[in-house]
């Protein structure tokens, strides 16, 4: 039988700052303008978890969709929800926070939640117009 | 030359349930919670259906989009829409329409209408935030 | 000081059908038409309640979308999500659920909740291309 | 002739944390709940300034959305985009940057930048399901 | 009884090209920029037809929505969907065709169409971030 | 590591006309339908730009989507927005202007300006309901 793609879509709403640590001032604001504010400025990030795996005989589910919905909350809007990332998170301490960087994350949280035998892809919005793919 | 793949977008309405009738209630509530409510709910689905092909040379069509439209109407929403999924179509008797059948269901319907020289991908959304994705 | 509107959004997911018991079949059909459907067919209601009123000193809050939210949940979603609106209610046994109806069944409801000095208005989608709006 | 009503959106990406500073921490907590972290978050505002008015007669506009579109820019998203709105501002320092408040500072600078027989309203979108307007 | 307000919306794709005849092209080209584009340019025009009266109380509509877009469908899309509006249409040949004045054009059209004891407002898109409403 | 795709988003307007020459009216019609309108008709297109590489080690970014947008303003954008995509445009004298044409057109525009080391897709939606994917 042919796999299936599930789909679970969350948003959160976080604070952030663009920089490299190792560059002075003037190289960070040339890299990476008004995003290195140092007062920060924040996104409606939305998060959409994909999930590909054959359906369960039984239920017809690849993964019950309420239940990936609650792994998502617990392990990743828990933690990122009305938070600065670079402050409030473990993550972003030696790691920019770049939408690249923050889907690397999640894949990286979710992978771990995830059985073994599905495979998992992460896209990130941080507008309507730039978002990013992580496939692992 | 490359392909390309084209995409037409197509919404029906429909109510369902989710139960696996092997099972007694109180598995059921379990597992499908208020999807199993005996009354039915209901959504307005979304389907997207994906072709991919090379473009004729004389149309710069891989598909005429109105056709692929008047296929789907045809083969597809003239069967589920404004319909109860489990009660007035004859593929979810023995089937529990969760949104990963019924994509499954539909990739069949077409696949029959569709020229074998081209790809089909079925994408099917729920509900904004719960969507699958069958590629055959 | 001049009023400021603010806005909450939320959504369920129903099953419903459009009649009027006082006709017969034929003339059901021929003013309902698919939406006469006996088994039932189904929708993705978005919810938009506003609510109109000065700005709290203190807060800056019109009122806290958090407890709007929880208000509109616990009188409006949790007797309507997933539910069927002709059986599953007790709103809809002498009253056809169309949405202009069910858009005045919701203000009944939210209007007991919400403190009379704040005004109230309904806009209740049936689809992106079908939507109704109840002032009072 | 009657009137008609022109709308032009634009978005601006921003900080904020929402607290009164007559209150103690705990007090905060309870009102504003995660929105009040020290760190502050921030969101994508969609703000769509709607103008109303006679169409001129030799070129059919209310007034011409390009120059709207400019306005709205050297005004408010120079001001707020890529901001922190409680430090890199001026206008939240005495006032708590909700929704309802940032929409009314956004009136008010563009009142003065709009034409007196022009009417203006403010609708700010917070996230897609919180949002506020105001019409001066 | 109060009124409720219910809304159709639907789409047309055409071309059009701003212009004053009784101005120079330099003038024109100050005034309208590349929306002066002499061999035209096109939108995807989002229409909303708003329609606001007492539900009737048999069937529970204000006005039955597919009668609505039946009706729009006749005398507007066939009118200018995939049409040019300033040369396939006899509405734009002494009027600019700006949004503003599709608007009203639409209001006209329409108003005829609807029974007068009901209210109309028309809102127009012409893109995602410039609309336009006209209440008669 | 593995690869992380990135997406902008744009947006352009045009009119475009669709036939070929080498057929008579008949044929055309029969085949292009009201598409092929010879005063035009035109769309709102949104361009959706791919790109797949490796993150950067110092900025986190695959490609910097600032530069990306720019980039698509020089080449894309400033070709077609607001044009006629038959009688302004060197691409499509030969060339049918259906959405899988100018997909290809763009891909080979941008192909010569992004890093051969980077792979792009193009994605082109022509309404909200049609849409083609050229993954060169």
């Amino acid at each position: 039988m042919s796999s299936v793609a599930v789909f679970r879509r969350e948003h959160f709403n976080a604070a952030h700052r663009l920089f490299n640590p190792a560059w002075d001032n003037d190289k960070n604001n040339e890299v990476f303008g008004k995003c290195n504010n140092p007062n920060y400025h924040g996104h409606n990030y939305e998060l959409e978890v994909k999930i590909i795996g054959e359906p369960d005989i039984e239920t017809g589910y690849v993964i019950d969709l309420k239940k990936l919905s609650d792994i998502i909350k617990e392990n990743v809007l828990d933690r990122f929800d009305h938070k600065n990332l670079n402050l409030d998170t473990k993550y972003f301490t030696d790691l920019n926070p770049t939408a690249e960087n923050i889907a690397i994350v999640i894949y990286n949280i979710m992978r771990e939640k995830i059985d073994t035998k599905l495979d998992l892809k992460i896209r990130l919005y941080e507008t309507d117009r730039n978002f990013v793919e992580y496939p692992g």
